[in-house]
């Protein structure tokens, strides 16, 4: 879309400029006209559903189904559960009016006084509320429990400050609400829904991810518990991929939602919650890109592989054509997805950059010397490596090789986020360690007031507490009380 | 859900009580406590979800892309095209606030009056002006045309009157809008789109439709010309089912989105745009339904085959489940969904009455009589009719079935639309003949005028200008003035 092909900013020289560049030049996607939301372009949105194509699956697996309640959200409801009023109240896109009109001063569209609503209407910013207020309705007794309903929605959340993907006033995402008899149940699906997403982060994104648990300071408005996957950026700077949250009893008694148990008690309905979003797509491009564009691991890509015809004439390129469209064929009928650039208004040399920069997998590349020889050139974007191959069993080989960029791209994130995850034992090391971005594991006393005290000083919040590793005691680094494991620290977006 | 299986008002006796009826007990969806908009539950959104997803194959296999454009709209930009804003400020919803706050007198939440926009943002009630706005910058020179572009997302249009899937202030839909370099290609594609729809509606959802375009006063608020496809409910009423427009360049104009053509003149880009909503899911509830409940297409069927087992003990159980599982293996092998019903805690009777409710079209029941003899019970919801057949090869029997049933479901509804379908030569007649509902075919001259006054006379529209049929010029039934061929006149949804 007459776009040049410029040179990304490298990670390097400034790795906030390089990501808002990628995204840009990648066609994943643009700021809009609307403060703080964006557009995503074809290519991005390409990505997204294959990312929900997955999930979706997964939540269907697990025994979820859809649905699809109201975008807006009465305002009195949002004043129900007292933590989640505190949590969305103060960034929230608010409806007042329901017509415009010309101005009788013939200055253009007004607001029409006359159309005001009685009740102001929240644009949903996540949909507990409303979705508990029609669970009332739904549940009598346990034979009604449990539900297992997923939404695939858009959320508003006024962000003062916005970045592409990463943190915009309108978002993408999926939220699982599902009601329960009992409380164990609850935490039960709340645990499974964390390890969906891990599931889903680690073998289809190629990003690993920390599993733990919030701090109360970081926790969901309203959960008693919010269960989480953190991941880190090659910027050692963490990202929130996923949040699965327990949410008890408080959502059912802000709206009223009991049961009758199998002993013919009343009781209210035990709840969780769980969502990710469009963020993950930021996960994705921070994780795994470099200085030349986009790495998309296999599994997501829109399409995995290029092919790129190398002709001096018309009649190389049909002779080109005839054998990719062999090809094709046999790529496809191993369910791997390709597009044919035979373009010819634009240079090979360009199409390479091109398709580097927006990270598809594998590129093959074939001239008149190789239909002589019966090879291919065979490149692999991961590695930027590449080298000639016999076209015989081309699938097999291709097939094998997007296995092996796949795992590859998680195990060399693996890898970095290994190297920069450190025990750290005095805050004053901390201070210092904190700069190099990472992941430290520290012991810490378990209160708020330490937390707080950190994170004003060092700008590092407590990603989670991780439920594998290390679980000897210790001392806190700031005040010096007992510690029961230690926990990660880190910046993060 | 706890739901009583009570009895549907009949059609005969209040069709549109029928209908709410339906849509509520076959658990399709609700009304929310957000005023005008509706809960999709979750077989009603499993349906919806079919539907989605044979369009979106469509679309892409008719060379279109998937993107996503923000939610809300600048007020400013609905005035840019002049019968544009005409059509859509009367009715929409419009966001004035970022933030709410607690009143100093401790009387909850209100909105903050310092978090007041700038300018207010309209809930998108369709995306032309946004998309547009974004176009701009994307467009530069024919090679960037054209963009074949869908968007799937929800739309808000503050209806006063509204009813389940049929009008609803927030609903479900996909969006087309396409930029082409030439008016010729913009139209195409309109015409292309139409037939899209008009083959998902006749070969999915078994619904037939009149493919035409709409007269000037009923074409959508900014378009040149408007294609679409229109249904006949079984009362008699027409349903506008899709809707495809060919834009011109006002939109163009509008947003200032101009080309360099080959010959490398500056033009304006020429549009197309379409659309199809949750509203389908009314057609399809209206098109084929009856007293005893909803009737689906096999194509659209959450589940296309329910089995419920007939026993006395529990051994007898055991030995049908494991029969059972042999057959789900093998329509499972055929691409043929099935649930199994074997909840002991409703009676057989209850389950039968509760599957056709929810319009299951093939309902398998099997006893230990059916288990000595090789036999299982077939009953068709279509039909209302039961066999006892074989269970040699019955994954091709259920197939053969299906393919039977959605090819029936679809010719009952085209001998009921032929039989109401009729030539009307006077006004006189005709104001008799609309009382019966239908489609009549009549010959009018033209004009905005003849259509208000037989609107207002008789509250019947001109649902399309057919493309198929008698071309044969005639005298306007009203004023006697020349008519180039006969319209299609119904009262309508």
């Amino acid at each position: 879309m007459a776009k040049e092909l410029k040179e990304l900013t490298s990670r390097s020289e400034n790795y906030s400029q390089w990501y808002n560049d990628l995204v840009i030049k990648a066609d994943l996607a643009e700021n809009s006209a609307v403060r703080g939301c964006m557009v995503i372009k074809p290519y991005g949105y390409a990505i997204w559903e294959k990312m929900q194509a997955e999930l979706d699956r997964m939540f269907k697996e697990t025994g979820h189904v859809n649905a699809y309640f109201p975008l807006f959200i009465p305002k009195s409801f949002l004043s129900k559960e007292a933590d989640h009023v505190e949590g969305f109240a103060k960034e929230c896109a608010v409806v007042t009016h329901y017509r415009l009109k010309n101005s009788s001063d013939g200055r253009g569209l007004i607001v029409d006084p006359e159309a005001k609503l009685e009740e102001e209407l929240i644009v949903r910013p996540t949909s507990e509320t409303i979705i508990w207020n029609t669970y009332k309705n739904w549940i009598q007794s346990y034979r009604d429990l449990p539900i297992l309903v997923n939404q695939w929605a858009n959320v508003v959340r006024w962000e003062m400050r916005t970045r592409l993907f990463l943190r915009t006033a309108e978002f993408l995402w999926q939220e699982g609400h599902t009601a329960h008899a009992t409380e164990e149940e609850a935490v039960e699906e709340s645990i499974k829904m964390m390890n969906v997403y891990a599931d889903f982060a680690e073998n289809f994104m190629g990003v690993p991810v920390v599993k733990g648990t919030k701090t109360a300071n970081e926790r969901f408005a309203g959960a008693l518990e919010t269960f989480c996957i953190e991941a880190l950026m090659q910027d050692g700077k963490a990202l929130q991929a996923g949040t699965s949250h327990f949410l008890g009893q408080n959502f059912a008694k802000a709206f009223d939602v009991t049961f009758l148990d199998k002993s013919n008690k009343l009781d209210y309905v035990w709840a969780s919650s769980w969502g990710v979003s469009t963020r993950l797509m930021g996960a994705l491009i921070m994780t795994h890109s470099d200085d030349n564009g986009l790495v998309l691991p296999p599994k997501l890509a829109p399409y995995q592989v290029v092919i790129v015809p190398i002709y001096k004439n018309e009649e190389q390129l049909t002779s080109i054509t005839q054998k990719v469209n062999d090809i094709i064929a046999k790529l496809k009928s191993k369910g791997i997805s390709v597009k044919y650039d035979s373009s010819d208004t634009k240079k090979p040399g360009w199409k390479f950059a091109e398709y580097e920069l927006k990270g598809v997998p594998v590129r093959l590349a074939i001239g008149a010397r190789d239909l002589e020889n019966g090879t291919i050139e065979v490149a692999r974007r991961d590695k930027l490596s590449k080298e000639t191959v016999s076209l015989e069993n081309i699938e097999d080989y291709i097939a094998d090789l997007l296995d092996d960029i796949q795992h590859n791209i998680f195990q060399k994130a693996l890898d970095f986020r290994t190297s920069v995850t450190r025990e750290v034992n005095s805050y004053d090391e901390f201070k210092e360690e904190i700069e190099k971005g990472g992941f430290l594991l520290c012991h810490w006393d378990g209160t708020s007031e330490t937390e707080e005290k950190i994170k004003e000083e060092t700008k590092a919040t407590i990603r989670c507490i991780p439920f594998d590793g290390d679980k000897t005691p210790g001392k806190c680094m700031v005040t010096g009380a007992p510690s029961t494991q230690r926990v990660i620290f880190a910046r993060a977006y």
